[in-house]
């Protein structure tokens, strides 16, 4: 089976509070952003990150990276392009690309790793633990699902 | 009855992340130190504001004030200066100073208003649904406690 | 000369970064989501912070105050209701609303005081100093003006 | 030249702030410590990262990676362990483990790498641009320099 590598989009603009005093954006909040890009795949596809918690599965991060192209700056229009690299039963990861929407320039990329827990963050097979979800995935993720 | 009006300090270095690209540090960030230094309040007392969660106790806040005099940069370092200034059954107020070490400039002041609430988020009577936390303050925080 | 008393409105989707503990947002996030406020106002009007930084004009801010009625969540759509209560020649005064789109709830209320100052962080008079700026605003914020 | 491999160590304490609804420390806030981390060598070796940009030299970021281990709670003493693991004419590397001072748990390991820069953001080549700084690392970051 092979994820369809279908990119969903969010966007978001630069906050006063997101500057430093370097004048641009401070290097810890792309990975807020990155957030917001994984959590807009699910509600986009109608299952929120919300609900998955209100179901006991949560996806506790165990690795992040991130590579810094060019500064952002206050009051840019961005795109976080977010898609899934890879799905296991036992993990998720994301990859990501932060684009200004003027010029298009790509300012930020990197990827995220998560594992599926419950609620006392023990490791859980997400076909077994929460099949509806994994249904829901194969269907939307994955080539020839949808 | 009548408070003590004991200060309590505790000491921060301003963060990089903290700064804006106006060179100073961000607005909200004073709330974020208030915080401590409230906090600071119960650990030096020796009844972490993490052992009154456990217990069933939160503060949730209902109000803030904060008067900006000067400006705090980067690297500075703050002594938060707290101290209650009104204890009541069903709410506690906490009045700040932020100072900067190296010149004794007060750079912030201002004050935080907390009611009393159980986990699920209901309004309490402190003396009745906490007898021993309360009779910790009275002992701690009053004329004649101690 | 009297405040038209226009409203001006942002949206924003409550981060996951903004949550804390307690389940709800962070307190201090509400006065980030001000400035998104205050500065929606310039953007609307055509005249953004961002230009006004450039042509020397800052807006340090020298009070803040907040009433926090109702808890945020994570994901929440807000509406963040701003206008302008006080415009004078050397300061500048915001009302905010923070509202829940799908239960109208009004979570948070407070306001901002704002003084106007030049890059080296000097008071100025805004009629004098930004005469452009000062007209911009007579036209579009006062009774009268547009 | 090889680098004498000495670790610096910052401590730090968990704040409300920095936590989630989850009930850990958000992810993003592992950054701003390793920040924290950094800019302590240069003030352990009384070189001030203040003192770099105002002498012009910053040192941007261009890739960050982070291990997250164990969830850090609030209120946690946290030690930052930091070291350079590579130190380059046009950049460095910073190695970082945040480690729960209680029981000594590593809760995350990261690497930050940054190229040297003047204030208009072009790289340079710090033994020519700021040789007295270059001098400086040479003799406290590397072997036989103290």
């Amino acid at each position: 089976m092979k994820l369809n590598g279908r990119v969903f989009e969010e966007k978001i603009q630069v906050r006063y509070q997101e500057t430093d005093q370097m004048g641009v954006v401070y290097y810890a909040n792309y990975l807020v952003w990155f957030e917001i890009g994984r959590a807009g795949i699910f509600k986009e596809l109608g299952y929120s990150y919300r609900q998955l918690e209100n179901e006991g599965l949560i996806l506790p991060i165990v690795e992040s990276q991130a590579k810094y192209r060019r500064p952002a700056y206050y009051d840019d229009l961005l795109t976080i392009r977010t898609r899934i690299t890879e799905f296991k039963n036992s993990k998720i990861v994301f990859g990501y690309e932060v684009v200004r929407d003027k010029d298009n320039e790509v300012l930020c990329t990197g990827m995220t790793t998560h594992v599926f827990c419950n609620k006392e963050m023990k490791p859980v097979h997400v076909k077994r633990s929460h099949p509806e979800f994994y249904q829901f995935c194969l269907k939307h993720l994955f080539v020839g699902g949808e």
